[in-house]
């Protein structure tokens, strides 16, 4: 509807574009994806993905590199048990402004060498916080959280290190501007299993009515299930729409076959049988000039994205943790939105408003794509089917 | 599957009842409602509710009454515009250990008044945090979370007060233990709307298979909708396995019903029509010994029920609060579970997830029964119809 004119001292009748909005039964959504449906569809963006399946690894290392001169940053830990590098840095509090690149790796604790690797990379490029006078002196800040994903391929000491982390950097920086990003066993997803099914990497975007672009990258690992134990469909597929289930048999075959794979996975490995950890990694991007604060709160309500897709989730066993990139291309709201000084708040708070409700819900749809694009392994840690084995749909990876 | 005995210095393969464990497509909850499905199905908890909707007052207040000697308790802010009272003397470095009652109220931040009078009731009985030598000289801990209704019943200045928090305490402690709890149009729950629906109060309980009891009282009122707007179905009954949407005709007719009952309303009522602030509340109670920081990922991991149920939520329009109150009277695992030293941690971690994904769950069901029991509004402040009323289901109020 068109603004009301001649009332600027309170906020007129008829909702605007950008304000705050009831969302009510009326709502149809009007986004659209962007051109990949990936995280790099926010420009400037790119995804590097490195991993090892030989001697007894199955495990990787995921580098998202944002373009030069950074990206503000952001970080919201909700799992129970994190393993996490330099997030305390980007508390809104805190001095660095912008990062470089954030790092989702496989490998617990241990995986966060990655970053090392990363780091130097960064610093043999120029890239970084800068410390001194040359331009040579600078620190990289490089954001990072790892995935438990230990013994799955059979090794229980083969996890990501520097140099793979380095790859993976390279791999982004090697990528053209715009580029699609593999999904499914790649990079930080290659070990990764949520419920019991093969997990992995999974990315989507949306291009909201302002023009903004909201992007996830995800990597699903979790305690909990994507998959609704009583029908065998994916829990975010119901926030698209498709609440029609598998055909009972179907689901009970793949409940079958789950089974099995779980009793041969623990005559295998005794470790990777019955995994107590794991956790799902998010970067959720977007071209919208974010504060660090509203970047940070964008970080804490994707996790609403996470819990609509995973159930449970956030638990002890998890260490669930989302980031938040905003390359700053674009205004948050369009300039004549927030002209009339009367309505500026509520016309950037709506304008927030959209981008967080984006984030949650894109965030969603990258976990169903990542388990829909996952692909089952078999190898000497474990057999971890993936859900169109399973349930015999054709993988989207 | 029973233990495997001999193997203490690592944890045995089979999942027992109380471990970490994956939850996947196998899962089927064992979990029953308890007696009344309700908060007060915690013993020792009762709740009490007042409103007003005379004299242009649509609102309310609701008192969570903890037994005598307290609870431990805490919280969890995840909305973007919260008014709250006595939140941060729950963080678990702060001094005081329990608390006596908890206050929901209408009002936005005027309305914590409310717990102004609760506080009043419970220092002329004696309770609340000892502060000196005689029995008297106590400082009653009263949390408080406000949710937006300003304006709904016609008078923008007609806001719960101390006197109707003095109400709504008494009320409580006049109830009997254990009593079934009015759910709806009533206390916190008298103004409130989710999505362009009348919200309310909702309440449901489970009973763990360890026989610990989650409980959750919940007012429902969100600037996102809790019914998906592509079927009518409700967001919460998703994770019930009810995927059957209403029929296509009957969404239809609830949707251009609605927005006739927003023109009425705009026309009746400018503040009440487009009302841009809301705010979901809860309280999860759990009779496990939860230690305070326990209590607190417990308010955390809750949000997710609300985002499954609420989409979107926790936007900068919602100051979405959720209280923990733990009475203590079991311990979080059976004393069996953790015997074993070497697997006490996953014991204790094990069942204090089961705790955290009751707590979400059982939060999407009084969510969902907040709505159904809701009952259509039709005064000065505008037109707020029910869920039951739009799609013609009876209300379970």
């Amino acid at each position: 509807m068109a603004d009301v004119p001649g009332t600027p001292s309170r906020i007129p009748h008829g909702p605007r574009e950008h304000e705050l909005r009831e969302h009510d039964i009326r709502e149809h959504s009007p986004r659209e994806h962007g051109p990949r449906d990936a995280l790099t569809d926010v420009p400037g963006l790119r995804v590097g993905h490195a991993q090892r399946i030989d001697s007894g690894h199955l495990t990787g290392t995921t580098v998202v590199l944002a373009p030069e001169g950074g990206a503000v940053a952001a970080v919201d830990v909700r799992g129970g048990g994190p393993g996490t590098r330099e997030t305390d840095a980007l508390d809104p509090r805190n001095l660095v402004q912008r990062v470089d690149a954030v790092v989702l790796t496989g490998g617990s604790a241990f995986g966060l060498d990655a970053a090392s690797g990363v780091a130097a990379w960064l610093e043999d490029h120029g890239r970084g916080f800068q410390v001194g006078p040359e331009p040579t002196q600078v620190v990289p800040i490089v954001p990072a959280a790892a995935l438990f994903d230990l013994g799955r391929g059979g090794d229980w000491r083969a996890r990501p290190d520097a140099a793979l982390g380095r790859t993976a950097v390279e791999a982004a920086h090697r990528t053209a501007p715009g580029a699609a990003v593999p999904q499914g066993n790649v990079g930080a997803g290659t070990g990764a299993v949520a419920g019991g099914l093969k997990g992995g990497v999974g990315t989507a975007s949306v291009v909201l009515a302002s023009g903004v672009t909201v992007s996830v990258l995800a990597v699903v690992n979790a305690a909990g299930s994507p998959v609704d134990p009583a029908t065998g469909l994916l829990y975010g597929r119901l926030y698209q729409g498709e609440t029609q289930p598998p055909a009972p048999e179907a689901h009970a075959a793949a409940v079958r076959r789950l089974a099995a794979a779980r009793a041969e996975s623990a005559a295998r490995s005794a470790e990777s049988a019955r995994p107590p950890l794991n956790t799902t990694l998010a970067v959720v991007a977007t071209d919208a000039a974010l504060t660090r604060a509203q970047a940070q709160k964008l970080a804490g309500t994707a996790h609403d994205g996470l819990a609509r897709a995973i159930r449970p989730v956030h638990l002890l066993s998890d260490g669930d943790t989302v980031f938040t990139l905003a390359t700053g291309d674009r205004p948050v709201a369009p300039e004549s939105a927030t002209a009339d000084p009367a309505f500026a708040v509520h016309a950037e708070a709506g304008a927030v408003n959209e981008i967080l409700a984006a984030g949650a819900d894109v965030l969603t749809r990258a976990v169903v794509k990542a388990v829909l694009a996952a692909e089952s392994v078999a190898g000497p840690g474990g057999v971890f089917p993936s859900y169109s084995d399973l349930y015999e749909e054709p993988g989207s990876g």
